[in-house]
């Protein structure tokens, strides 16, 4: 039952058409009921503001793109086809080549970008390997328009790299920490500076690496209070937490 | 918002009082709406079959024994106070002393159980040490009025016990396995019989048992398909699992 | 020791040709001893009500052939070839190319369906890359003659998908939940209904997703109570479970 | 070498007392050297905008006692014992009893909490054994001047609940989802509000839960974008996390 | 159906009281049914030439001892009592105080054991801490007439401890090696003698040695081939593999 | 130093050519000191009882050869090249090609065997998938002239299979049980039989199989008591187990 | 066989009293042989210039003692007794009272220690809850006459407190990092400083720190290379590894 | 800010050109400001004698390419490619073909290796397929001009062969110990010498040696104290850390 159904069933009632009782039964379930939601995706993204996405992982080319079609038909607003895989993106970009394609392997292909805000992210990075995880994140960040400087290749085994860029790690609003290995990155930067920290976890190393499990534990078990850690290879997640971030103060 | 509250809005539409689009404006969030739930558990206990079930473990003897009034009061079904220590026991035993107490440590509690009915469900257990999960199930069921028959100590060591038992496996409606160690007990009794098997693991056992990871690994694995299973010395969701069963066939 | 051999035996007795006492010596052992059950799986699918089954994994396509014509052979049920890569469906289909066949990389191959009945079974997925293991879980309830509804991509992230379709969930005897990632779904269903819930985790998702690992966890430790799980990616076993179901109340 | 140390040095350069050569020696390590930070933890509180925080577990009483004394006579902001046992506590507030002591076993103890603020913060717990957890985090909110609202044992099991309260979750600023078990309850807010959303998963639960892990595994694999996580019962954590949200938009 | 009960039936037969028809009925569902096991135990102690053995835990001091008392009441071997704590010790040799009483928290008590034979067997232990475990194995084999020969607290961080006792472990027909840490001892015994070994993890040390787990994946992965393990600290175990050996041979 | 230079040395001794004192000085360190072990393995071998065993992984084909190449030239007993893949197996042969050769990926390959005995040893499989690593224990039994009897797919979903060769294994001196999934067989066969039970976890099955560690950890907290057990799918280590079993009677 | 057998025999040799032949067989085993190792637990002190180190966990009081004052009566040197609880070090300072204690719950006991040298280490602790592990550490290496600088809560969430302390760590022949949490302190001293650095991580933390499994994984990970790392709370075994390292140039 | 920077602000602050209190606000951020540290790895090479080392994984071959190119150009010591696959070897040698290759798949490039020393390092292994690990391990060692003598396949399954080497381990500085399944070497040799044992766990195994983790337990676990560890597979972290010993002792 969508807004429209719900108006004429009440004008029904108005119109003494409909007892008030019969509209009691068919209202009551509502709670649970369907509202004709077919087009509950584009006001789920008005009201989270965020951009229509779509996890690419599992889905055939051809579902990838008639999503990204129907998505693109039905708003204005930026679109974003995540993890997307070569046969995946040669399909959706067929329906609509004007996207930024950002990545190798699993790329990300962002339609219709919002344009590029004020917003002060540092996306930082312990080494060269954790770049393709920063990357998706900036990409899908860029999709809000939000435009991360990048701090690359700065992990704690060389401190003096964080700390020769440390004006800009201070002068940020929001910090994203990439790191494989043992994370200590993460600790670092989140007791160095007091805004929000979103830690991702990189699948980088060998070995204790564990393919990413050990920086995850240390990210969540980090001394540094606060930092909050999403999963593992998740510059998508990253980016999804930052961008909420900012809608808390529009 | 609850149904009088409905009620009475619908018929200021139907009355003229309220325009059709105030309605449409009151009513149009509601698929998330509050709907006056402060029923909704007598509702839901309703509409699932179950009894009011409140879980003790986390919650203050006080709390135990409000709620269990309140479930009391505000309904004629059976009510189970689960996992109650002794203190919760207390508390709640203050306020309607007429329930049957299951279990010593953790025990479960029953007020107005459903009158035994006719459903055949066997309880196995392969050990000794199995039984105080297979009792809290068995008082689970009983409360749904479900007296399960119980067939103890045949773990599969000693396979000739199970078999000397056979005719009431073979009889059962459905069988709740409840195993400990290695669990193999799960996937002979899946093999024998074609009814619903719900396995429990159990913390029985010493090592390699893994304080009952071992046993649910193994039921998860089983070469019997079709055992499904619930948590480690989750007799209580056993139980839940069975009484969904006679649901479907009322 | 079949069943002819064994009316044999005693009628020697009846007839005086063979004592008592020797027809003992060879019986007492019977218990665990052969009663010539190379027709033993017709039996067993008899009694069990289940259809027969043969897993793919581990067999060569010879072997599969080969038992997949035995038995299609010896009965008229319906057969299931479970988890066939393609050399082996070739091989099977080589036997009888009567089945239809579910899936492309591992698919199920069933000959001699049941006639569809009219149980209602509902099958829920959290996302579209859920989808092969619910054809699994479908396609093998077909074979039992089970028509399952699906549910696809109403993953709890966006809870109204699930909502919307709430009258086939409440409607359902029994709903299979397929969900990988942090498998909220099983929680959220079992919490809305009050029939059998069959979880099923997938390894769908990446990072602490643990390749199935979370997910299942996640459906054992579930808040809704009486919900009960199969291994990871296991349509078939849920598929089982949902047929030894209806097993109860033939 | 503090600031008027370093300041005589470059005074005695400007005199001609000391060759720049010399400095340049003895500043040439100073990205690493002593630059008098006795004054350091105010000067960070201050950068930080955080209260001071003392975390309790493994100091001795009378450690505890002296750094708060510390604390309190260094500053005017405020100041918080966390996860202090009772002896701590007792010497802690032997030092200053003006403070507020929140939770039983291990407390929060907060003196000169900052003025009550306008920040709407919304702490959702699954159950009520979630409760002690969710205390911490309000208490260390408290500190910072922010009062949460609570929303608690609003499980998925009892998805209405969570629901019949959406308003309040809705006009949030920012959400603590506190949960233990399966953890769902941070996937279905995830998808509900589009403002950052802090999982805290706890140790509550049994079997399967593997206190914590199993929720955390879920919060970490959510199927809802942008959920960041924090350590198991780490209400704590999840108030610094807020917190830091706070300072990007003072 | 017990041996008599069979031959009652199959005289009937023989005397044409009963028809071949009816005793195929009634027996053709024997490989599953009940030949009167009530006496299983003892024919199982028999046909496996062990001893009686009842496991300890989750059983209550009276279930202890009736076991214990109808086991001796019905049997000449030995019998054990496994892990019992005071209470069930207490409870047993009350009924019975002939027995031998080993260990002190969890003991091993052996009534009746078998006199002692000369099979040549050695437990060697790596340290102190591992001895309970060496005197449970011990006790227990002695039950069967087992004198094992103890060489203990010579672990591989002095070699020379080994090698000096050379000679005793040589000529053995049998060596259990118990050992916590890193278990390497296990494969250095191994690698020194030809005949069965069989591994003990216990629980001894600490951090990374997880409780045993550590000592039991390095025993299974052991590079000298043919060692076998069984449980963590479980010395009962480690006995019943040694006297399964002699089984072999009697 | 070998024996030849021993007897040489202690030649001189009593010839009077090296003074005691002086041998004595050569001698001392001998605990740890070179006996010119380069013939060392055939000297092992012949303490053992055991064939030369190479184990392929990680060698080259070359040194395969070699290693085979010298084991075959230095001996006259049985050569075993185990897990050998197809480069390795290809220049083996080519030294030697009087081989057996078992398995297809990674293969056994047996020189000279040793002429068949009489033991009786069952090597039992739950499900056709286990072949490979059952086949690898029966090729290396073979090589020590133990000619396994084979009891294949008697997986415990469908006892009637296990209990209709029930015979064989009660007739065995020691019974190899190799099982996936959850390896509830070998508690099976560990509760038939008295005599050794060697039980072999394999990788077989998916999910919560663990590849392996699943039926691992099953089989260490077997019920069944005395059952011991080999690393995952190491059917080549079972077989040696069983080969020390035989050492101690021969 | 110790050293003056081995004289008799090979002066019996060189009187023509022993045939070398027969010589030969009495040596031949001699590389496993026994020498008369009672003197071994010396000897080995003096060849790895170790002090004699009893391990507490596991031995009874008497043990303790027994061995403290075998070895205080057979050296002169340092006497450890590590980890030792109330009952045991009461026992072992009951044989001599010279000692001193470190520790509170388990105390490392030192008898004679080697005087104080002039070897520059450092113990860095991350936070104060490590303090005991640190205090193992440097209690033990006092034994060894290493009197190690303490460097005390300069975990990385205050990179400055560490900085501040810089020039002790790069004046540091080596470092032993004692951390608990996510163990980032390791990682950074490791890039900091050229020496030897020994991690050691501690159970300290909770939730996500795993009972120290995270700060070890993160060790083990760690970007600075080079880093090597002891078990969980392993304070003694850190100061036995740069124990170690003085021994290489005396 | 590098030196030359600081030393024309000194000189400007001694010409009277700056004020002393605006070089104060310039240096005054210093600890953690920028230095210029363009120049910085050379100088950390300095400092810590450690080659320049380039981590291979996750880089393209034109960035291997890139910064091998400036480190030749940068300096004179020498310069290592670690873990570099072959695209990534051919685009460093285009750069400058003077370097050793070490291994086949991953391997490790030495440009400019410190001429040999007489440091006496062995590296030991356990078994053939351990040599990859210690090749590298070795091929880094020497680029510090470390000559590791090389003690292969010595495992604990045949101890002989370690003890026929014993002189070159009792004779060496420090022990590097190689070895896959259960690691049990490393226990062995820390029990034989008094100098630093650096363990390297390899994943070479199957089954219970889940990839390396057993060993590395194992290892961590050892029974002989003073042992410590590095990651699994790395020799490279080996060599490392053996390099940094020598750092003591110039």
């Amino acid at each position: 039952m969508d807004e429209d159904a719900l108006r004429r069933l009440l004008s029904a009632v108005s119109d003494g058409e409909v007892h008030p009782d019969d509209a009691v039964a068919r209202l009551r379930r509502l709670p649970f009921a369907d509202l004709g939601f077919a087009r509950v995706d584009h006001h789920r993204a008005l009201r989270q503001g965020a951009p229509e996405v779509v996890y690419g992982p599992g889905k055939s080319p051809e579902q990838c793109a008639a999503i990204v079609g129907e998505l693109l038909a039905g708003g204005t607003g930026p679109v974003v086809l995540s993890r997307a895989d070569e046969a995946q993106r040669a399909a959706a970009l067929a329906v609509d080549d004007s996207a930024t394609v950002t990545g190798a392997g699993l790329a990300t292909v962002v339609w219709r970008p919002s344009p590029p805000g004020s917003r002060r992210v540092v996306v930082v990075t312990a080494g060269t390997a954790d770049l393709p995880v920063a990357d998706e994140c900036a990409a899908t960040l860029a999709a809000w328009g939000i435009v991360a400087r990048r701090l690359d290749d700065v992990g704690v085994a060389g401190l003096h790299r964080l700390l020769s860029s440390l004006d800009d790690v201070l002068d940020a609003e929001a910090v994203v920490v990439v790191a494989g290995m043992e994370g200590a990155l993460a600790s670092v930067v989140g007791g160095l500076v007091g805004v929000p920290v979103v830690a991702v976890p990189t699948s980088v190393g060998y070995g204790a690496s564990l393919e990413g499990v050990t920086a995850l534990l240390s990210m969540l078990a980090s001394c540094a209070s606060g930092v909050s850690v999403v999963g593992i290879d998740n510059g998508f997640g990253a980016a999804c937490a930052i961008s909420r971030l900012f809608r808390v103060t529009p």
